[in-house]
């Protein structure tokens, strides 16, 4: 019935199917080129709230009932949610669902959670365990910056290999059928960890794990970067797209045609300011939940592979003298 | 092929089987009623290692290692491993097992978390998606309290409301055919908040999720706790249990005859002096790992429902003034 393909990776006979999609994001995000694709911007990083953190919570809600109301669904109708966030315990999460009374399975990938509830999701749907659910994540960069860093009005200085932690949230809804793009083939991610340790340069040390989890999708399914319209890490930025171009290089895989990075289209790197690009769980979450699911919509784009990557750390653990382990989902999303 | 019982609840008509689990813990839980059936135990807190943390992540090794030893697997015959725990990032998840090089997906479920990776993972065995995977959790008295409450060497003082935080973790290696105890339905909790705020009585706060899940599971299943040898809970402490208790009184649901929770059972709570007794992802970790399926194994017990709670609070989202919601997923386990 199911067809796996190795160990990692599965090929749905049945694939799930995106019946919605909404990505909601803040000031930078509506700077940046992309702003046009996204279903909600607020100009204020609290989005009426009166915490960062309860702002990200405001922005999971805002994305839940876009994506149910383009869907035409009621919070009823979805049998499962599955979202994780970046904040300890993942409150984004768990209180921007509370009030929707679906039943729910939290996560936690950092920024590859959107890959890992889109991953889970579509197994779900494809054994016949739920006919519809909804697949979420959120960032927010003063949450972020707070905890894994410093507080904002501090106003630390940012190394070059740095990147800016999204404010977004990307929603998606997958159904047992349907005529939107389909999720055909999920691999899971093995932790990954090469001892890169610069909390600064998480491009670098996520940049492993995706080159791991691309290599061991392309072997299962039998394809190549040309297979695809397009290749899309999450959130490796500048550098670490960089490194994974070079990984294959020495395979003898040319990526330098169609590999993309969502941290790299999410801001105008220069004139943001953004250093290496956009990082964060919304990074990648926003980026297919509003520009790359529109342009298949409008068949610019038939055949994509999305890989969000994680960089499974904390600041206890970079404390500690620990490196940085990461891990990176992939799903082939097709017309 | 699957049958779903409603919104929450799927029967699994092809079971996933129990091949192997282990339970390991520390020195509070070498001294209680349990002790004889844990695989590890060990007198040192700091198992070895020089943080509180890193011994956590040691923890979640030994047990997995262990589990392996007994089911007599190697790391590459797993086709995942689901697991999480309560430490900021779950880093006592990503670094125990960033060296077995198993495809991974990563939950947040605080300490509902052996429940949730059990539901998904019997999920993704009856889907056919894997042939064999590891779930599993831990958490650990001290990384938890110097991350929830106080550092441990401040010597804080506890209200009479306060549980334990168990240092343990279980694993438990689950197969798509085998002999032993097998799951054959899963529930998927809510997310429940009734307001409760005061973060030294989660019993209290996780009660009403616990009562939504076994109401939804006994109601979409057909039984009662008069069904099964045993319900439990996983760590409402001895607060949680009457809370639960007298919820289903109110029903006309009598659950005085079958009905335990894990965190009762852990400790003598009286002579160990643990309050209201013993909570923490590796509570009901642990007492399923070592105790329950010892039981079940020597045919004491042939079939229990395990509901293992989580409270999805921070000691951020506290305190900023929020209340503190929870989660409940529910397993029918029987020979």
């Amino acid at each position: 019935m199911q067809k796996r393909l190795g160990r990692q990776t599965v090929a749905l006979e049945k694939p799930a199917v995106i019946l919605a999609h909404a990505a909601v994001g803040g000031k930078q995000e509506g700077e940046g080129p992309l702003a046009g694709y996204f279903d909600y911007l607020c100009e204020d990083s609290f989005f009426g709230e009166e915490t960062w953190e309860k702002a990200e919570s405001t922005m999971q809600k805002i994305a839940l009932s876009r994506t149910l109301e383009k869907g035409g669904f009621s919070p009823g109708q979805l049998d499962y949610v599955l979202a994780g966030d970046l904040l300890n315990q993942c409150i984004g999460t768990s209180f921007g669902l509370r009030d929707f009374n679906i039943p729910f399975y939290g996560l936690y990938g950092a920024c590859s959670t959107m890959g890992e509830s889109l991953a889970l999701g579509s197994l779900l749907i494809a054994g016949g365990f739920a006919q519809r659910l909804a697949a979420m994540t959120s960032s927010h960069f003063c949450t972020a910056e707070r905890q894994y860093r410093m507080p904002v009005p501090y106003g630390n200085q940012r190394t070059p290999t740095a990147q800016w932690t999204a404010t977004a949230s990307g929603c998606v809804i997958l159904g047992d059928e349907g005529t939107g793009p389909r999720i055909t083939a999920v691999t899971c991610g093995k932790i990954v960890d090469k001892g890169i340790s610069d909390v600064n340069n998480m491009g670098a040390a996520m940049a492993p794990a995706a080159y791991d989890t691309l290599a061991a999708h392309f072997q299962a399914t039998g394809t190549g970067p040309e297979d695809y319209d397009l290749v899309l890490t999450g959130d490796l930025g500048v550098l670490g797209h960089q490194i994974v171009t070079e990984f294959f290089q020495q395979d003898g895989v040319d990526m330098s045609k169609n590999y993309q990075d969502c941290g790299m289209l999410l801001y105008d790197i220069q004139k943001q300011d953004m250093h290496a690009g956009a990082s964060g769980c919304g990074c990648a979450a926003s980026v297919l939940c509003g520009y790359l699911l529109r342009q298949m919509e409008a068949n610019h784009l038939k055949k994509i592979l999305f890989a969000p990557t994680g960089a499974l750390l904390s600041p206890t653990s970079s404390f500690q003298g620990e490196s940085i382990p990461s891990i990176c989902h992939a799903l082939t999303i097709e017309k």
